[in-house]
C-alpha cells in the first residue's frame, strides 16, 4: 500500500466477488487510491477479518482490508459528507439485474455530479444508458474482465490472470478528450505489473464482441442445461448459436461497429477442450437470477431502435423472461396466489 | 370378462401404464376379444400378481390379468406363431420416442401384414408414416386419450373418465370402406357403459388439434420448467406460444384442416384454475427423454413439406433437441468422451 501521501485518487468500488476482490486488490497493489468497498453479504466476515485471498496473480493473502469496508451505499454516503470526501471513481462489480436492482439508483448517496467517473466492471451491453440519463455530465468507463476468479464463502480463488480491457462508453453529453482522460486514468490507478490491463479504442466494439458469445452459446446454455461442449455435440451451437451470432454482427454493423470476419469462430471455439458451463447457465443451475437484460435485452433496444431483424434472439429472450420468472419467483421477488386465478383477457 | 366362445378377437396391447391399463381393462370388460399384454418394466410383478386398479371408472380392482402377459413382442410373437395365432389388433400405449425406439421394428414379430390393425393410443402428429412405410396395407387407427391415470410402482390410479377419440390414420393404399369399418371394429371392442369412447371423423383434425396446445405450451413449459399457470404470469404464454399456436394452424389450414376459430382460446383455457406442468416438463423434471419428434419434429415435416413457415415452432424444435440429448445422456443413451476433443468444423 503506497503512503498517505501518494494517496490522492477516492475510490468506491462496489460488489467484492471474486472478480470485484481482485481488481480492489489490484488498485491497492499499485498505491495510489484511497479505497474504500461496498459489500453487502460478506459484510459482516470481512468488515471483521478482512479478505483471505489466493491469487495466481498476487500470491496468497490472508486478512487484507482496504481503508474502508460498507455494508450500503447509504452508509458510504454519510460518512463522505461528513468527512466531506468525493469520490474520483465508482467502481462497479456486482451482477447486473436492472430487472431486480437499478445500480444508477444504488450509488446515488456516493456520486458527486460532473465529477465522479463511473467503472463498469460487469458483463453485458449497452451498460452506460441509464447512466447517462440519470448523471448527464460524468463520465462512465468500461470494463471488460478476462479473469478466473471465484468467491467461495468469503475466500477469493484467482485461477486465470486478470485480463481486462478498459474503454469509455460515449458520452454524448462530453467531449472525448474528458472521457479519454478520466479512462487513462483509471488505468493508472490499476494497471500494475501483475495483470494485464490496457486501454480498448472502443466499449461499444469491445461489448459486441463478448455479445458474439454471451448472447448465444450462454443464453442457449442457460435454456437447454448443457456446457459449451454438449452445445456443440447436440447440434445446437450450429442450429440455434450461429444463426443468432450472425443476429449480433448484424446489429453491430447497424451500429456503425464492423466485427472482424473471424469472431465466430473466436466466439466458438472460446471453450475449446473444456467441457465448460457459461456464467448465465451456472446462475439457472444455482436458482440465482440471470444477467438477461443485460446481456440480451439491451442489444434487442438496440436492435429495434436501427430496425434489425433477430428473430433468434427475440424467441431466446422471451424464453429467458420465463426461466427468470421461476428464478426471481424462487427468491422470494415474486409471489403468486395459492389457487390459479382465471383471467379472461384478450384470447378469451 | 366374456366366455371363451365369444371372444373371437386377438388383441395385443403393449404398454401398460396408466392409459394402458385403463384401455386394456375396458376391453377385457366388454369381453369380446383375447387379451394379451406386452409390458417391460412392471413385467415381474404383474405377471406374477397381476395389476391392481383404483379406476373412477370400473372402480377398485385387485390382482386382474389377462389372457397372457409377455415381456417383449419378441416372446408374443413366437408364442403366437407357436399357436397359429394372428392378431387382430395391436394396441400401442407405450411413450412415442421414435428417436429411442422404433415402434413399427418393435411389433414386426406380432403383425400378420395386411391383416393386423394398429391402434395409436399415444401423444403425437402424423404417427402412421413409419408404419405405412413398412406395412403399406394394414390399418392404423388413432386414439387420442383424454383420461387422468397414472401408474406409480406397478398400483395404477385413474381419477379422471376415460373419454377417447376413435378415428383412423388415413393410409393412401387403402380404401376409405375397409378402415373405417377396422375403427369401428375397434370401438367396438373396447367402448362400454362405463367409458366414453366416440368415432371421430377424421385423426388430423384430432391430432391438429392437440397439437395447439402440445406443440406449444407443453414445449415452452418443458424448456422454461414453469407450469402453464406461470407460464401466462410471467408473459411467455403471449409471446411464445400463441405466435407458436398461430403456425400449427397455419400448418393445419396448408394441411386442408381448418381449424375452428376458437382453437387457441380452448388450447389457453385448458388448465384454467390449475397450475398445472404439463407432461414434457414433467418429463424434463423427472429425467425422462420427451416426446419431441412427435409433438414437434412431424409437424415441422409436414410443414417444410408444405412451405409454411414456423420460425417459433422451428427455434423451440432445435432448444428441445438440445435438451433431448442431455436427457438422453443422463439415460446412457449418449455417451461422451472425459476430455472435450477439439473440432474443426466449417467454421475453423
Amino acid at each position: 500500500m503506497g503512503s498517505t501521501e501518494e494517496k490522492k485518487t477516492n475510490v468506491l468500488l462496489i460488489g467484492s466477488g471474486g472478480v470485484g476482490t481482485i481488481v480492489a486488490y489490484g488498485i491497492d497493489y499499485v498505491g495510489k487510491s484511497r479505497l474504500d468497498i461496498v459489500v453487502r453479504r460478506d459484510y459482516d466476515a470481512v468488515s471483521k477479518k478482512g479478505y483471505d485471498i489466493d491469487s495466481c496473480d498476487y500470491g496468497q493473502i490472508s486478512g487484507w482490508k482496504p481503508d474502508n469496508i460498507f455494508a450500503s451505499t447509504d452508509a458510504a454516503g454519510e460518512q463522505a459528507k461528513a468527512s466531506g470526501l468525493k469520490y474520483d471513481f465508482i467502481v462497479i462489480c456486482t451482477k447486473n439485474l436492472p430487472d431486480v436492482l437499478k445500480l444508477e439508483d444504488v450509488v446515488a448517496p456516493v456520486v458527486t455530479e460532473e465529477h465522479t467517473t463511473f467503472v463498469l466492471m460487469q458483463n453485458g451491453f449497452d451498460l452506460a444508458r441509464p447512466f447517462f440519463a440519470k448523471y448527464p455530465k460524468n463520465v462512465v468507463v468500461s470494463g471488460v474482465s478476462h479473469i478466473g476468479s471465484h468467491n467461495h464463502n468469503g475466500k477469493v480463488k484467482q485461477t486465470q490472470q486478470d485480463r481486462t480491457y478498459i474503454a469509455y462508453f460515449e458520452n454524448p453529453n462530453l467531449g472525448p478528450q474528458i472521457q479519454e482522460q478520466k479512462t487513462k486514468q483509471f488505468i493508472s490507478i490499476y494497471s500494475n505489473d501483475k495483470n494485464s490491463c490496457g486501454y480498448y479504442p472502443s466499449a461499444k466494439h469491445n461489448r459486441y464482441m463478448k455479445l458474439v458469445y454471451n448472447s448465444t452459446m450462454n443464453t442457449v446454455c442457460a435454456l437447454t442445461g448443457v456446457d459449451t461442449g454438449r452445445l456443440e455435440y447436440s447440434g445446437g451451437l450450429e442450429r440455434i448459436s450461429i444463426p443468432a451470432m450472425r443476429e449480433v454482427v448484424a446489429v453491430a454493423k447497424a451500429d456503425g461497429v464492423d466485427l472482424p470476419d473471424d469472431c465466430i469462430s473466436h466466439a466458438i471455439h472460446s471453450d475449446d477442450g473444456d467441457w465448460f458451463t457459461p456464467s448465465m447457465a451456472v446462475d439457472v443451475q444455482k436458482g440465482n437470477p440471470i444477467e438477461l437484460e443485460v446481456i440480451v435485452g439491451n442489444l434487442l433496444t438496440v436492435a429495434r431502435e436501427l430496425k434489425v431483424q433477430t428473430p433468434t434472439l427475440d424467441i431466446l429472450y422471451e424464453l429467458l423472461r420465463v426461466v427468470q420468472f421461476r428464478l426471481k419467483e424462487n427468491q422470494g421477488l415474486i409471489s403468486l396466489p395459492e389457487k390459479r386465478p382465471i383471467h379472461d383477457k384478450f384470447w378469451s
